[in-house]
């Protein structure tokens, strides 16, 4: 060994146990007690949910901002976003109209409203950020976007010429549209969306009736969050100039990727990758020599685009090695597991899974001390 | 890479889930599952314990001879011994003498006999062995050996010159010794013992205090067996012209190793140690590139001159690398477990001791594929 390996350290949060940031100093610690041939580069990820805006902001050297806004149900709430030395606003939906923020028994799916969202938008249009970057994981909403446009300026007018109350349970209300108030700059922002999901926003497959429940629809609610939908769907057609129903990814968030991207013009992004080139993983991959991911749980959840999938794929594009450590790897048969050279579960012993989560840090640093060891004495035999 | 990857694969038994030998299966089949470029020779271990006799017969191609003997408590019952095609019989003292005999409520550490272990001796020596290799682990008894020599011929009698009684409980009563009616095929065998403690046969570190209450006994009973066993000691030195007090590993299965090595100059062998003579390690070791080695449970214990850790410190003297794989691995600052290059634990999420080792050989099998992966992932890199 003459020189020094090369390892890019790009984990995903263990939710419960170890933030992002966390698990790539425990993976950093494991890999430099087992030798001083290692170099690192942390790189934590996240998918659009959780720690979204926290780990970009902190990995472009950002600041978050408060802003009260409109939480899911319409109370006031605090919320932030961040923003980038060079203008980039940085917003996690999960912070203004999450699932997080109630409890299951306020959980109010008709009602729920992406508003909150639009107003950190539009603070961080306001403070000059000409691109927002947003991660619309874990939100509380079906409503299409609608909150998020009605922030932004827009008018989604009744009969009686009134604006439609928040939440997917009043989109059938909707008779008019009207965007003479949304300011110019508003129109101009480029909007990036960090998006994990296949659905569209409306059918079998679609927003309401896939993640409707989750969100604390009953049945019935899901056929009506479906039932009006599809009526913004057809009522936006003729004001945006497109089929809603038709874009791809357009459910992610109840809808929010279609409604952005149909008025806004949004970008729809595959999350991993879009957070890879915000942190300029394209730069660092061609100097790495192996690429280290990790996530509380690897399974067939995670082959669904999410973090550490992306990652080794991306990896294993540039013909590097790649290790997945976690609290739970799948079967070693797994074909499409197969973009990870080796996977490790952390665990040292029999142990519950609120033992692993408490001593998660441990467990990760040592998993990664004894992979790491394994490499080095691998790269000692002469074979 | 050009050339095979010569693996030798060395476990010891996982207790309660997988034999050595399934163990060894187990992990073979994650190596051949990760690549093909891996060469495999297995020789599953034991320690003196558990499946002593069982792995070496099976690894020298011998066979077990049913014999009926005197159980731990003097009660007849069904036990084997092996015996190889050369004529050495491995003889393993708990199938005849052990704890696992017992029920918990028919423990009796006094009355406790090495007689029926004596019996498979004499059993061996009649068959024409000239050699016995002797796993000691797992004893019920107390009773420095003299239930084994009873069984061979050797007379101990009270003071009306009765013999006395079986157990540690009787050694008070030893008033004269007589071998007139040992047979000299006895006297000539080659006794090899297989010892893995460092006790003495008296003393504070010695058999009585250290073991006496696993075996069951009370405090009142360690101090019965410790004087008994020091009257043993005293009457035969004259008898003997050794001080079995002095002999180093004597206090090994209630005080066995210094009766066998003062009456009939049986060899007190480093139990791995002449685990891999037998096996003959060195003749195998060279060629190898790796070692991997396993036990159930990888502790402090573990360094007590146990079976992994021999294999390691012998594999790492011969330098090559060295893995183990177990259900419990220790901390990685444990300087003592650095023989081991890597240590891996098998289970791959949160779970039970008992589902552990009900799913042991599917996790051991994982475990191994991606270590495995991990070295010919490595063995690619150009470092």
């Amino acid at each position: 060994m003459n020189r020094k390996l090369k390892v890019i350290i790009a984990p995903n949060s263990f939710k419960g146990s170890l933030d992002a940031h966390k698990a790539a100093n425990a993976i950093e610690s494991g890999l430099l007690k087992a030798s001083s041939a290692f170099e690192t580069l942390k790189l934590p990820i996240a998918d659009g949910g959780d720690h979204f805006a926290d780990v970009l902001v902190k990995a472009l050297s950002g600041q978050m901002k408060k802003v009260e806004v409109r939480g899911p149900l319409g109370n006031k709430i605090q919320a932030e976003y961040g923003i980038t030395p060079s203008g980039t606003a940085i917003i996690e939906m999960a912070k203004a109209s999450g699932l997080a923020l109630l409890k299951t028994e306020d959980l109010d799916a008709l009602k729920a409203t992406s508003f909150g969202t639009g107003e950190l938008m539009k603070a961080a249009i306001k403070d000059g950020c000409k691109e927002i970057i947003l991660g619309i994981g874990g939100s509380a909403t079906t409503d299409g976007g609608v909150g998020i446009l009605q922030a932004l300026g827009y008018n989604f007018l009744d009969e009686t010429g009134k604006e439609i109350p928040y939440g997917g349970g009043n989109l059938h209300k909707i008779n008019k549209l009207d965007d003479s108030e949304v300011k110019e700059g508003i129109k101009l922002c480029k909007i990036k969306i960090a998006c994990d999901v296949e659905n569209k926003i409306i059918g079998e497959s679609g927003s309401a009736k896939v993640f409707g429940p989750q969100k604390g629809a009953s049945s019935e609610q899901v056929n009506i969050l479906e039932e009006n939908l599809k009526h913004f769907v057809e009522i936006s057609k003729n004001f945006t100039g497109k089929d809603l129903s038709k874009i791809e990814h357009g459910g992610a968030a109840g809808g929010i990727s279609a409604g952005l991207n149909g008025f806004l013009d949004a970008e729809i992004c595959n999350g991993i990758d879009l957070v890879m080139e915000i942190l300029e993983f394209d730069k660092h991959m061609p100097s790495a020599d192996i690429v280290i991911t990790a996530e509380g749980k690897l399974d067939f959840q995670t082959l669904d685009g999410k973090g550490p999938y992306g990652i080794a794929l991306k990896a294993k594009e540039a013909g590097k090695m790649v290790i997945a450590f976690s609290g739970n790897i799948p079967p070693y048969e797994q074909e499409k597991f197969k973009a990870f050279d080796a996977l490790f579960a952390i665990e040292d012993s029999p142990m519950s899974l609120d033992k692993a989560m408490e001593d998660g840090e441990r467990l990760l640093t040592n998993s990664a001390f004894q992979a790491a060891s394994l490499i080095i004495a691998s790269s000692k035999m002469n074979f």
